[in-house]
């Protein structure tokens, strides 16, 4: 079955190791033997406009290289072609003699892959389509866990542990740390895995998944502030008040966006003021924003270990003849060892996967064993620091 | 001289490697044979109000990891003592028996220095005092560099490259990375540093030293966009118009801060604004903030052995006699191998350090060689990236 050719895309925003799924499903493709391998710009925006980059010939240096790059090589984009578009793509697959597809991307890709596969069955057209899971929300249902999502949730939990050895020192006691994550909590959750001990960041956590009510989140920080002066909140962008409304919205002031979607991001800094002003106590707010998905200092082992996985387990299923199919990564059975299975699109592409119910909890950090016990491997180790040096002693002053 | 009693303060805002300082110079402090080391918690504050640390007796596995760990470990203030406060902390050290006191912090610290110093002697009471310079800012004057300057710098850079990965690849085309400095440029200006070629981010960055014009600026981004549809922008927070006025401010609603200090950053945001409705373009802010100083992973090896020896060198001139001076690190001969001299604390405490006139040069990225010289040195290494894959090519479309 080796000698097809093959056409890979990326979709949806960037993440730590989507390149490292396309350097490994390239060596797959090499590696069985696929004539040429093209990849489409900017997903279906080069599709449509007939955009491609030969990746027949990468060499191994610059597979490798690929492999620890953030960002997506590729382009991405979030145009949706119209039907005749469609079958412009399919004469264009035709004439380049395309009869395998691979969709590395989230919940938005993973439609799309299922539409165009069942586009293609209706035309007549001989297609073979792949979903590869990628994103650092970890929203795809029917997979354990998406790559990108172990790295992104390093980032935040490595961050809250740095920001809490920053603001205990300060006299200015409370930072709001914004982690992206425009209707699921999973990155903000993540923070939990930093603390060790009740004095310990995170302090405070809000997700999507819980109703946000603001004389409850005053209260509660007004308390952590009593008992140890200094207080480390971390906050999903995308929380939501008990009615489902976003807490907060930036306009695009552009509306260049076909949707006219709000900007994403905005809500710490909203809920800073309205600490400074309630609570009476200076508070920053930090939005690290996209470097939190962009930073391959931050990667996780485990993360890029699964999305060198998904690469080519997809390459090896469209090998194999599957189609209208995603790569399900399993549960770790064991660290560093990942495997999956395959699942069809259609079962992927309904709702968002939220932080599931039994894994949150009462409390200021609302994550139960289940959560920390599934997360923590996925990000691995954190730094270890020094939390306290010597003994302190009181002198009675003069 | 060794055996004599020592006091350590850390002041000012925490960086990557403060702690580095602290546990070098109590390594040389027990090399040296004194007695009893004390550390004032927070500062002036934990001398005013008798609270001490003993830190006589540190292990040498807990020196290694304070080393490594960001944040400041005895807490930092901004407390002035009163003149009765200044005489109750001489009682203080008298009880003690404590005649050498390491001063580790900024221009404040280096003022505090300056005038205890001169307090003490006004009392005729012994007292030797040495500075070790410490800033993510970079703004002392009289040494060649500050330890933790390279640090932050660093952040700064490798996440101008991470983020320039990531926006690339999108759709939304701006990003404006806001970077700390109240008054100075030497953090934004590391930015230059990620820029291999005209097509790689940092497109447009902005300083304190050069006046800030929104027109200038939104038709500098314009003209970017239309060459080549992406652009990431640095600005450093403190950025002023011609008069010399910030060009935001965020009002601190809390107005607990007994100076009434508005809240540092914000700059980012408000430019991304009058950038989406001028150029009706998508613009986003990413504001790392205290991240930016906090994070361990983008410590530079520079930097590290920088902060380590000026810890050594302080205790070193204080056994040695010397007071009133601070630890001056002289221009790198050889990377990895920092030298200092001492400079009177007298000549450092006026004027914050700018970037000089003359290591500026007009366009979009106004850094010339001479800062790009002195700055690689101290950042060290970025991660290398594989920047393009494959061959594009154009397909006549159907």
């Amino acid at each position: 079955m080796g000698a097809h050719n093959l056409l890979i895309l990326q979709g949806g925003g960037p993440t730590p190791v989507v390149n490292a799924t396309l350097s490994s499903a390239l060596s797959e493709a090499y590696a069985r033997g696929k004539r040429k391998v093209f990849a489409a710009r900017h997903a279906m925006e080069g599709l449509i406009g007939g955009h491609l980059v030969d990746l027949s010939d990468v060499s191994p240096d610059q597979l490798k290289r690929l492999s620890r790059t953030p960002g997506a090589a590729l382009g991405s984009s979030r145009v949706k072609p119209t039907q005749q578009e469609l079958r412009s793509i399919v004469d264009l697959l035709r004439k380049l003699d395309v009869h395998e597809a691979l969709f590395i991307g989230g919940n938005g890709t993973m439609r799309a892959a299922h539409a165009f596969s069942d586009f293609c069955r209706s035309e007549r057209y001989e297609l073979r389509a792949i979903g590869a899971p990628k994103t650092i929300d970890n929203d795809i249902q029917g997979t354990d866990r998406c790559p990108g999502y172990g790295s992104a949730a390093r980032y935040v939990a490595q961050s809250t542990r740095d920001l809490g050895m920053d603001v205990r020192a300060l006299p200015q006691p409370v930072s709001i740390l914004e982690t992206m994550g425009r209707s699921v909590g999973w990155l903000a959750a993540a923070s939990a895995i930093a603390k060790r001990d009740e004095q310990d960041a995170p302090h405070l956590i809000c997700l999507p998944e819980i109703p946000f009510l603001v004389e409850k989140f005053l209260a509660d920080l007004d308390r952590i502030l009593k008992k140890q002066n200094w207080a480390i909140v971390v906050v999903c962008e995308g929380i939501r008040d008990k009615r489902g409304n976003p807490v907060y919205e930036t306009p695009d002031l552009s509306q260049a966006d076909a949707l006219k979607r709000p900007m994403p991001g905005g809500v710490a800094r909203h809920l800073a003021k309205i600490v400074s002003r309630e609570l009476k106590v200076r508070c920053r707010d930090e939005k690290p924003g996209l470097i939190g998905r962009a930073s391959m200092l931050h990667a996780s082992k485990q993360d890029l270990a699964d999305a060198e996985f998904v690469g080519a387990a997809a390459v090896r299923a469209l090998d194999e003849g599957h189609t209208d199919r995603m790569i399900s990564l399993s549960p770790l059975k064991r660290a560093g060892e990942p495997a999956a299975t395959l699942v069809p699109l259609a079962a992927v592409t309904g709702s968002d996967r939220l932080v599931p119910q039994d894994w949150l909890c009462d409390g200021d950090v609302p994550l139960n064993h289940k959560f920390l016990e599934y997360a923590q491997p996925l990000i691995g180790d954190l730094l270890e620091y020094e939390f306290a040096v010597g003994s302190v002693e009181r002198y009675a002053n003069a």
